[in-house]
């Protein structure tokens, strides 16, 4: 017997999804209970695995009568707990909504499922020519719906901009059972509110994506790829801002400090057995992954020498331009492993800040003096083109006490400083459980209650992912 | 004494702006009554021209109080009546927001004040090498504010995003007075609910805008410019198609049917006094002005063969490469009057359908169709790039009786083509008053009643632009 949910119910949730596709078992229950934030895990009444847009409708419907709460579920790789059945109740997986239904190479646009994964989409666009750019690092295994949940971003958002630039219809199921499209399959849009911009980074509590409707582009057919030592993290961020007011638009701008290299090169080595052979320069304290692409190879070694001469009047070191195709992927492999080494290392709890680009120094400096204050060592990356720190707070000898209590005023200093400077709590990662705490830091109670207004329009009795963003 | 608005009232609206910002003579008010939308007049009650967002916060919590409504304006150049006080009361123009209050080279960033005009914003940014792309056809008298207000775009869009791509902020005061921002400076932001766009294209129905955070990008140095002629308008549809999948993203694709361009020559001749001298190439009915940008001359070059190679395969004529910077003006010049030739010839309707591009072909040989049953001629022309046509129906010597009952039956039947094949009532236009009879076509009730549940969490007593889009 499942505490929270009557058996009548629970014969009514099998009636509709199938023996087979709902889950009882404490064990396998348990499997979706966590995500990759922190060491998170709650353990829901029940799990159900529907596969069409009706069966939802049906379980929600359900769900909303007897007010059981209900958690959408992609693939789990979420960084901030936003599909963690934090109230118990249902998880509603979306792992078989696993199809893409249309690539219409005529009008550059993509019908899929939710439960694509990110990378098999992108893939399969890129055989036709087409380039779905939004790259989260979790790509391999994360799905495109929770990618649509939390609006993520990854590496080429500096230029290509994150997954809500490309969404354009979505079908939704909300929590009431009614099953709708938010607008049409077309480019330009001013037909009443923008239902699918407020659905995008709705972390799941507005509605179920059921399917979606993506434009893409042409895939760029060229690129080029420096890494760039610099002395300091400070000179990095300078560097970045003048790279840009150049009018160079890199595909990638991605930072990471030496200490996330070094342990990712040691996770490389130990976990992935595929030790990394590109040598760090020595005395160099940060990097930056400097990625343009385009069709010309003329222009992108125009512009490549651009961006070396503007990173010459900061102290950085000798450029290293990636020779070979090889050589690309170990530099992208070093970068995309940062997060699972930095967590191999130690626990972690992962910020996600984002401020206008050139207060970019200031942000990590600030964040360095916080650690020292606070007593933990911090592990800086991420995508600093668009102005997007990953700060991994680490562990390490830190007392249980001490993490659970101290560390996260800390981390509210972080996002003060962040907001002073401009900017705001997460650029890709989403609110979920791990940041709800701080919204207030980030914006006002006005603006919160804006907020929980519109959820009521949604979902009345708050069964919908409850207990998320506010 | 003003009907709806009681004089105690009046002296408390007077002690926040100044007897100079009050409009109460009806001739005066008037002016405050029209768009550029058909021939529609309604007379407000009153008109303030507040200067700070405080005094729009105390006009509002007056309002609110004594139920009166209230109809934000910018520069009154709307095209479906969204600006026009349809209920009385009081018409907040926002012509003193006229101040672009900065202008950050290092961000990319400006931050401005919604009464601007956006050809005004252009120049600035560009004297900086900086470049802000959207245009619309009016964007030497419109407002930026209007622009975000109805999510314009303009020629530029089919590259370059339409308004809602560059906002990343705003201050908006809300119906009951408070005043927020929606978002952060930043360029990739997934913190709770995405106000921001909610606010955008919502046609001044939840809040006022104060002020606008928009992204720049760099200038692009260099443009081309081609005039291609089609034997029909089918073919020109087909071939947009075919120069995408071409994998080239021109950064204007804008289509016009001969018709257009007669009248507008004509009214160039006539009105503007400034005769085009670029002759239209015979027997073709329909043309495309194409342009590539971009900062490599011999790229563009290579791209402009690319798509007069695209062309060759549809019945077109010989193509015209603008030669100078004065041709290529010109050919904007008639690109950018065909509406206001259109209005000067007769009285119009105008639509802004917009559809998956592959289908442009079906939607306009079927208007025509529409056009040949309920009577009426129509000029086509837009930004068919992106998939977004201007049907402006011509009134000519149809009766006031058909023009008021049988044409908007016709304009049912567009819209009805219109969402059989994908899209939608509106691309860039707003549905203001002109088009909210036909929102039903296009969406169902359960959307029409998710948004006016929204509009009642920010304007519960419903007190803002009453009467627009639903």
């Amino acid at each position: 017997m499942i505490p929270q949910i009557h058996a009548d119910v629970i014969g009514q949730f099998r009636a509709i999804v199938g023996e087979s596709n709902l889950i009882v078992d404490e064990e396998l229950r348990n499997e979706y209970g966590h995500d990759k934030t922190e060491d998170y895990q709650f353990l829901p009444d029940l799990v159900l695995k529907p596969v069409t847009p009706q069966e939802i409708s049906q379980i929600l419907i359900i769900c909303n009568k007897h007010r059981i709460p209900v958690t959408p579920r992609g693939a789990g790789t979420g960084l901030s707990g936003g599909a963690l059945p934090v109230k118990k109740g249902v998880v509603i997986s979306m792992e078989r909504f696993n199809k893409i239904l249309e690539i219409d190479e005529q009008n550059l646009q993509a019908t899929v499922e939710p439960g694509v994964i990110t990378e098999v989409f992108q893939n399969a666009v890129k055989e036709k020519g087409l380039f779905y750019p939004p790259d989260p690092a979790s790509r391999g295994s994360c799905y495109l719906g929770g990618n649509l949940a939390n609006n993520s971003g990854g590496p080429k958002a500096v230029k290509y901009g994150v997954t809500r630039d490309y969404v354009l219809n979505m079908e939704v199921v909300l929590p009431t059972g009614e099953i709708i499209w938010t607008a049409a399959n077309v480019l330009k849009n001013s037909t009443g509110y923008n239902l699918t911009q407020l659905m995008c980074g709705s972390e799941g509590t507005l509605g179920i994506i059921t399917k979606i409707v993506f434009k893409l582009r042409g895939y760029p057919q060229k690129n080029v790829l420096l890494l760039i030592p610099f002395v300091t993290n400070e000179e990095a961020c300078k560097a970045i801002a003048a790279i840009f007011v150049e009018g160079i638009t890199p595909s990638g701008m991605e930072f990471f400090e030496r200490e996330a290299a070094l342990k990712t090169y040691e996770y490389c080595e130990k976990v992935l057995n595929s030790p990394v052979t590109t040598k760090l320069t020595d005395n160099m304290d940060a990097y930056l992954l400097c990625e343009l692409d385009g069709n010309d190879e003329e222009v992108l070694m125009r512009d490549a020498e651009r961006v070396m001469n503007a990173v010459e009047k900061f102290q950085s070191g000798e450029v290293l331009f990636a020779e070979s195709s090889a050589q690309k992927e170990e530099l992208w492999k070093v970068r995309k492993n940062i997060s699972p080494a930095v967590n191999w290392y130690t626990l972690t709890k992962s910020d996600d800040v984002v401020v206008p680009r050139n207060n970019l120094p200031k942000l990590i400096k600030g964040i360095k003096e916080i650690g020292k204050q606070f007593g933990f060592n911090t592990v800086c990356f991420g995508h600093l083109g668009d102005g997007n720190l990953h700060v991994n707070i680490l562990k390490e000898n830190i007392s249980e006490h001490d993490w659970e209590t101290k560390i996260p005023e800390g981390i509210g200093e972080i996002f003060k400083l962040t907001v002073s400077l401009g900017g705001t709590l997460s650029g890709e990662h989403g609110i979920g459980i791990a940041k709800r705490p701080y919204m207030p830091i980030a914006m006002s109670e006005v603006n919160l209650n804006l907020m929980r207004g519109i959820k009521k329009v949604f979902d009345p009795n708050g069964i919908l992912n409850p207990g998320k963003i506010f």
